[in-house]
């Protein structure tokens, strides 16, 4: 049994002692304790792939900040990989692929992942899951199928991505070939991740914003609602959160998805956003990351004030943003405790 | 006396016999002529710098695409080097600038912009202006005070603008020091390019989606409105555009600025946008600007799928952002005839 389920409640609109929080990216750079693990292993990607040091690195925010949830420490591009295309970090630059689907050919030569093409991030979350020892839940994770499409295609980062909509919208059926192909190995991935331990389980939909609304129903949307079903199916009681950075047009239509959170970003408007997504669905955010650079009264005012707007029941209390890696640690914890010692006047 | 004056009327929500159009970014690497100039002056910053170039490129759009508005080839970061920080363009990266803004000694080191400063923009409207010879409107430009103080504190383009932000949110009254002077340069710089011949004036707040509702409204939307104020105080009939890229959630406020046009991009819904903003406003935009990726069928579709939601009054057809470099020319003269055809059923 889980000794601090704060998470979990709240992700299914029950009523809890007081609001959870965890942060997007807190597993990083922002402390130094993983900057020496980090030093350790030297490159990023060898620090996903061995599991005592994910391990490591996403049990230390439980232990230093007090966030009320572990992330296990990955990346989404742990699927495009597990597909068949490799990746590369390359520092300050991003992601960086030598193979993208283009073709035919290019699509023939991917496969859906499943075990053991991910096996070192399950690895992970069991031995995470272990040393956790029921403190705290631990969130697994995957990129939602339009986003890893996006990288697969684009072969790198972009702000535009333009290769990867221009690929889209003249090789239709081809983008929907690759979806589905994406769609079924995060299935299979985050099944897997549940069933080695993970509590809850988030899909990450970092690029939702550059596609229009109509783009987004077809190419982003559907897909979601093919993996929160498949993973409803099975596990019933795992809450499952979608954050679609960006895409504020798609936050009616969220209200119908069979998940249980709703991630905001720190653009949209917390009581507008209540009113289009609806009561059934938890939210999760939406501190602007920027707001963890000012002086300590700022970052209690402007938590506080976010509090106050959420409500007591059905919120999640996060950054909009993952935090950036330059914020001070103890502005962090500030944040974190903050939202802890919170009292909603009711 | 303007031959063809369907921008200005439709900015003005007067009836037109058909919806004017333009694209961001017209005059711009899609055309071959426009390469050819560029070959010959080298780089980007000379072309702007240089009259007869800029208005050369300027024109072409409206003689090889038929559009209904040129608008002079220049760049927003005309105004930081006006300021006192100059910059260099460096190719496939973006803007660089040596110096940024960050002590009171670099704010001091600044000064507000004004004639002769930007001198080659003025002269290059001049005789942009002689040489359309009132075939089509001349629009003038700048960037939006928010979106040029980005770039004077990062130095440089970035995802998040996290150190210009930092900086705004820790040095509370220089950044609205800094925004001032930008406000000032910016209604000096705007005013002189309607002297010269600029028969509208768009500003343009590409940041704009990276601060949140509450941060929108006081570090930029506060000074968009006195830009506004002085311009319409001195040239109440020039209509006014504002583009502020991603600021889905400033649409209700922005009915209230004292401008014609607000500028919609391709995230946001025409029938939604156009209930925001309310019906006093005309509305520019927002075809996806990876439609023209598409086969010919799909552009003319979508393309008349816009127009038809936008209706016959008070649109100004455009993209939803700057044409992407890689279009092919004849995509998109394809939207410029697609819109310049259709007629609107009754």
């Amino acid at each position: 049994m889980l000794k601090n389920d704060l998470l979990l409640r709240a992700a299914k609109n029950q009523t809890v002692e007081r609001t959870p929080v965890w942060m997007m990216r807190q597993a990083g750079r922002i402390l130094p304790e993983y900057r020496a693990v980090r030093a350790k292993m030297g490159d990023f990607i060898s620090l996903v792939k061995t599991p005592e040091f994910a391990c490591e690195v996403t049990i230390q925010p439980v232990d230093i900040l007090g966030v009320d949830a572990a992330i296990i420490f990955s990346d989404i591009l742990v699927i495009p990989e597990a597909m068949g295309l490799p990746y590369k970090m390359i520092e300050s630059k991003g992601p960086w692929f030598e193979k993208t689907v283009e073709t035919k050919e290019d699509l023939n030569s991917i496969h859906i992942a499943h075990l053991p093409n991910y096996q070192y991030v399950i690895d992970a979350i069991k031995l995470t899951k272990k040393e956790l020892n029921n403190r705290v839940p631990l969130i697994g994770f995957a990129g939602a199928p339009f986003t890893i499409l996006a990288y697969m295609v684009e072969g790198s980062g972009s702000k535009t991505f333009s290769k990867a909509k221009k690929w889209m919208f003249t090789q239709n059926q081809e983008a929907h070939q690759l979806l589905e192909l994406i769609t079924l190995s995060t299935i299979n991935y985050l099944k897997d991740q549940i069933k080695a331990g993970a509590d809850m389980v988030q899909l990450f939909d970092s690029w939702a914003g550059i596609l229009s609304p109509q783009h987004y129903q077809e190419f982003a949307m559907f897909y979601i609602q093919k993996i929160c079903l498949a993973i409803k199916a099975e596990f019933p009681d795992v809450p499952i959160t979608v954050f679609a950075k960006g895409a504020f047009f798609a936050r009616e239509n969220m209200g119908n998805l069979s998940c249980d959170v709703i991630g905001l970003d720190w653009n949209m408007d917390i009581k507008e956003s209540r009113k289009l997504i609806g009561k059934n669905k938890a939210l999760q955010g939406n501190l602007d990351p920027c707001v963890l650079y000012s002086d300590d009264k700022t970052i209690i005012e402007e938590t506080e004030k976010m509090l106050k707007e959420f409500g007591p029941v059905g919120h999640i209390a996060n950054l909009g943003h993952g935090i950036y890696p330059d914020i001070e640690k103890e502005k962090a914890k500030l944040f974190i405790e903050t939202v802890k010692n919170f009292k909603h006047t009711l």
